[in-house]
């Protein structure tokens, strides 16, 4: 049998902890030999490898834990390659979220400017990364949860010919909270699930091969869905709640507006926190104030996609994967966020057909965006981030998009060294 | 010889005199015998019908006017059935104009919302009419020029069995302007133009077989485009001059606020003008003051059809019709507005293939609000409708489309029977 | 619980033992009350009720086990309808076999003219047990095995709104002859199977994530499987074993030129002896006779397809379904033979793209041939019959199509209601 | 004003009087200064110069005429390059002829196994002349006569980035048989073209708008087409005349077997005589015995093609082009004979749709062989030699395609170096 070798890219994230206590209860079915932990913050690498050997250790599994800056050698000789980076840090996350605020639209990591800038960033960072994966490791998977994580995959699958799973903790959950909200199990049900990142519906929930949508949307309304319940009764789907940030957008913007911080700022001070917490030698497992941090979905995502590879399993996951041809229509090698099953081969889409109208256009606009963002992030090209930006329905017009633009690129300049060279 | 016949629905328009002009002047080549006159206001259609008959008096062709209210009448042995109607008249337009205004959207008579309530109360009659031409004249060709031309084509193609083609003078129009301001002659330029009706974009100019896009570019910004000359170089597309509502939102809302009458006022004005000038018995030639209405095209653009098809002629139009697979990923019954050969039977798009990404999102998801808009015209229900403006990318959000749609099913009872009945 | 209710039409097949054996030993699965036996042979229909009977007592599971010649009445309150039906019984399917050898062309049950005869006949049989499906148990599958599946599921698919899979259990077996070759378990594999029933490669194979696709086809070479190795290398894919009548055709004619019985003849023989043995009332289990008839497939792909949807499993089977989409350039309504998940939502393709070339042209002259069969089965019309045999690619050319089609439509002419009313 | 200058390339072949005849007739039109032709043969080259030379003079036209045997000078600045090559002279043509009759198929020049054989002998060839295009005169179009042309033109625009279009007289000529059977001007008619090269129907005739394709199919009967004529109404398509090879493969094999002499060996006779013709000083007209040879129609298809692209017309024309989306589900890059509208950017293809199912499956299967030809010529490989031969629905199965391959190969070795190298 060959030894499991996992290469953990960002292990110092705050969200290390998750994956370690995913892989402990998960040790049974996949026993991982070694995780190769890399982060550039060689501090947060330390305290992260430390508190992982910890938990390991008070878990009874042999697992190993190894350091190193070379990424390389960490990707040499592994089965997965998980990446969770963040270019800029928090504090490129917090200018991510403030800057599209004057211009009134809404600041966010991952959708509208704010994602675009992130992207910006990212890119080329993680196509580095998945070029490393695809000369040292060509059979290897990366497992990827950076984000944005939909733009992250179409780029890699685009310009490397690295093997990618792009993952993110939404489609899961949101169909369990809808199914909780029925009190039907996940067993007796059918949820089509369709779209991109961040950007996803619920089509169809069936119970027992009956057609539910309708009971679906209600019991969403009556579970507090933060989507208005006449709207998803118009357009007889239930949005993921990224969507808010579409439908509702002065309301999302009046929020962002008079809160007194942002996200960001507030995780800046919670992971502050958390590091401290997780120095201490004492802590041999996930402390409670994780789950302020979010992302316990990463875990569940994470170790279900390496299960499906590595026991060649062929079960249905929701991951980013090139669409070809699931959704009629769009480009075949786009990259869409689609009920797959995931087996030793890869994830392989199930087809959808056509997009139901009253999100079609919606997911073709933010598709074209994205795929004019992954080109400008890797050409470093002004009028291609230009056009990017002009592309995406959250912005309104060129007035807004041509300074918002000089802006991001000026803020995030020190980590936008294509734009610096060409610009 | 078959004697040609064509039926004129809507024929108390004010640009009647326009299309009168374009007989006269084409009669050479396209002999009409009768002109069947057919409009709800009877007395627009009898001073019409009049000045029409003097105008081909003095011309001297012995093309008969005739006229009716009986519609079917009309369309029974016509060739041709032009359809120029405008559901509610000046004064719906006018609300179409004013009431996004309160929303903070512009107020248009065929883009946005404006352009969408002039829809759901105008479709219905043009698939009645359709239905008639279908059932009286199966063989006669619908030349439309009834806005917004091309959802109106794709509701009659979508719903009907009757032949149509979709028209507008405006990809006439901006591909001479952009040639004009090269200096260029026409038969120089091979010129591609994509996308749908008043959502158009040059998006390639060759000139003697060499590629001058970027010149058409700088050309057009010198002559005074209505679009920011760094937007046309970011997405290397002249875009058509109704995309300012998109790309320059705030500035066209800013001119309609400002503004102390809307078009649809000044029209009225022009109009009552204009029907007291045709009654004039001295008149019998398209009076001056018709330039100020605009829609000189009109005349062009519907000659220049009624000839190809009846010369069977082939030659290169851009028209509104469906793209059956000229335009990669979208749907083969989609109408598009694009080149196509116009013959005896009918228009055959010519291949265009992958849009530029640039432009992409934008066509697809005005074409997904379009496909929507038709459906809910046609059954009158509310959260079709509601579906609609929300797919609509100068509609911001379901908090400004809930009230939006409410006022403007309001404000337009009277001409939107089948919501009244079920809604 | 809703009580499981299974219509079985065609019970009377000698086949009936085979599922009767599945339903014994996944009772603990799929826990069936009652099957509803349905033939319009009242004799074998009583001999296959009474040993069903016996072998289920022997067995010791409590479902029950009724007749009738009420098809609707079977149907009703059904979860599944099996059905097996042969019209026209051996003889028929003897016919199908000689009268094409004639003409120089291999007769075969399902491939060739043969193929094409039983098609004609079953066709419009099958539909209209689909339209009671339709109507009387809307919400229940049809469990196809009734050759040739693959186009009685596309007839059923394109001209009734019945819920159908059309199964064979060629893949499956195929398949793991090929691992069994080269001693791999289907555990570590992925093999990539397309095409149409009976119209199968393996252009694919992993084994533990690596491409092994030519150690495969020299394992098959090995087996002594029934196509060249030569072949196989040129093409890299393994061809089911029916692709012999296309490859290896004046082999395969030979070979029925030379035998002294066709298959129908031998089975015929043996099904007599079949029904003596059945009806013996000491016998209470599948007889050893029974394997030589063949068909012990049947009984596997029936009840996984049933499992699948009953627990709402979502495993990958390879079933005949319309394909929408999974393979590039196909129509989206054409039914293919391809690896789908199946559930309590019936089966979801799984994308693959563009075939390989060299099977491309093979699957859709033969898809063009079966959509035309299905046209011409249920019109009755001479001339698409004609044109379906001319599109068949063992069909060489219009002077043997015309003489051949007249005498088979001459032969089976009780069978074929509908051409004699129109021909 | 650009003097046009034109590149001959196998300026040596019988055909060229045509062309030079053609040139001649539309000087008016396309006034060319130079024509320069270029042949290995250099006695052909001097012959056919000198004659070119005196039609000119007496048809007082300054074109002047250069020789060269270097290719790249040629066409250095020239705007259009007519190719009409034959690699192995018109023995390697009778071997085409001959050597499919051993393994009774039909031997033909571009239909079947004699079509392949000259498509790997030529295809090399092509792609090197469309190198220098596309290196030495990148605007320039290449006017191709070569046979194979649809595969020649596959060849070109999927393996080089020179321009092409792709003529055959035929479509023009069937076309134009049919309506003068039907006693119509084309002016009355619009005529569907759908296919490849030499694999081409008509499927709808339209006269003044009317469906009159019935009529058509009657009219070409009776004008003695050489397709059965039932055939003909059941496929409702009037098939090119190659299509005899496929619908009446037993007589054509007949004939050819029965035959005293191939057609090659006739044309070798032509030729002969007609070198000695052209080689008279006397001679200053395209001779009457040209007639005998064919090829009448070269000349009208490739000035019609210089015609539309040099003057910018945009004129309907049935050509080779890739198809790019019109035909449904064909490739995108896959080359066919459509209409297309033809102007100084080249050849614009007609949206076509689906295929309709009579003729679809033939057009995708002889489609995928030709690609696969392509990809085997160049590469010289031998498995995709046999794989396109196995691909052709005129070679029956892999026991007369694989000795066909060997002795093809053999007998053309010293014209297929790519495949001497590797096999």
């Amino acid at each position: 049998m060959t030894p499991i070798k996992i290469a953990l890219i960002g292990a110092g994230s705050s969200y290390t902890p998750e994956l370690a206590d995913g892989l402990i209860h998960s040790y049974a079915e996949l026993p991982v030999d070694e995780v190769a932990f890399v982060d550039t913050d060689a501090e947060r690498l330390q305290i992260l490898a430390a508190l992982t050997r910890r938990m390991f250790a008070k878990a009874d599994i042999p697992t190993r834990v190894s350091t190193t800056q070379d990424r390389r050698a960490a990707i040499a000789g592994s089965m997965f390659i998980c990446t969770l980076v963040r270019v800029g840090g928090m504090d490129a996350r917090i200018l991510d979220e403030r800057i599209p605020l004057k211009y009134g639209i809404i600041g966010q990591e991952t959708t509208g400017p704010g994602g675009f800038a992130k992207a910006l960033r990212t890119i080329p960072v993680m196509v580095e990364i998945a070029q490393d994966v695809a000369e040292v490791a060509p059979d290897a998977w990366i497992i990827n949860y950076t984000n944005p994580s939909g733009l992250i995959t179409e780029a890699v699958t685009s310009y490397t010919g690295a093997r990618i799973v792009g993952l993110c903790s939404g489609p899961f959950g949101w169909t369990n909270s809808v199914l909780r909200a029925m009190k039907v199990s996940p067993a007796r049900a059918n949820v089509d699930w369709v779209g991109l990142n961040h950007l996803g519906w619920i089509t169809r929930v069936l119970v027992d091969g009956q057609d539910r949508t309708d009971d679906a949307i209600e019991a969403a309304i009556a579970s507090g869905w933060n989507i208005e319940g006449d709207l998803m009764r118009a357009i007889r789907a239930i949005p993921c709640s990224y969507l808010a940030y579409y439908y509702h957008r002065e309301r999302a913007l009046e929020r962002a507006r008079t809160s007194p911080q942002t996200r960001g700022e507030q995780v800046k001070a919670i992971e502050a926190d958390l590091m401290r917490t997780y120095a201490d030698p004492a802590l041999s497992e996930k402390p409670a104030l994780l789950r302020q941090r979010g992302g316990g979905g990463y875990s569940d995502v994470a170790t279900a996609a390496m299960l499906a590879v590595y026991h060649n399993r062929g079960d249905r996951q929701v991951v980013n994967t090139p669409s070809r041809g699931a959704i009629s229509g769009l480009p075949e090698n786009a990259v869409a966020e689609i009920p797959c099953t995931v087996d030793r081969a890869g994830a392989h889409p199930i087809v959808i057909g056509e997009l139901p109208l009253a999100v079609r256009g919606l997911v073709f606009a933010v598709k074209s965006y994205e795929q004019i963002t992954a080109r400008a992030a890797l050409s470093g090209d002004y009028r291609t981030a230009l056009q990017a930006l002009l592309a995406h329905p959250l912005v309104p017009s060129y007035d807004v998009a041509a300074p918002l633009l000089d802006e991001l690129l000026a803020a995030h300049r020190a980590y936008l060294p294509r734009f610096a060279e060409r610009h």
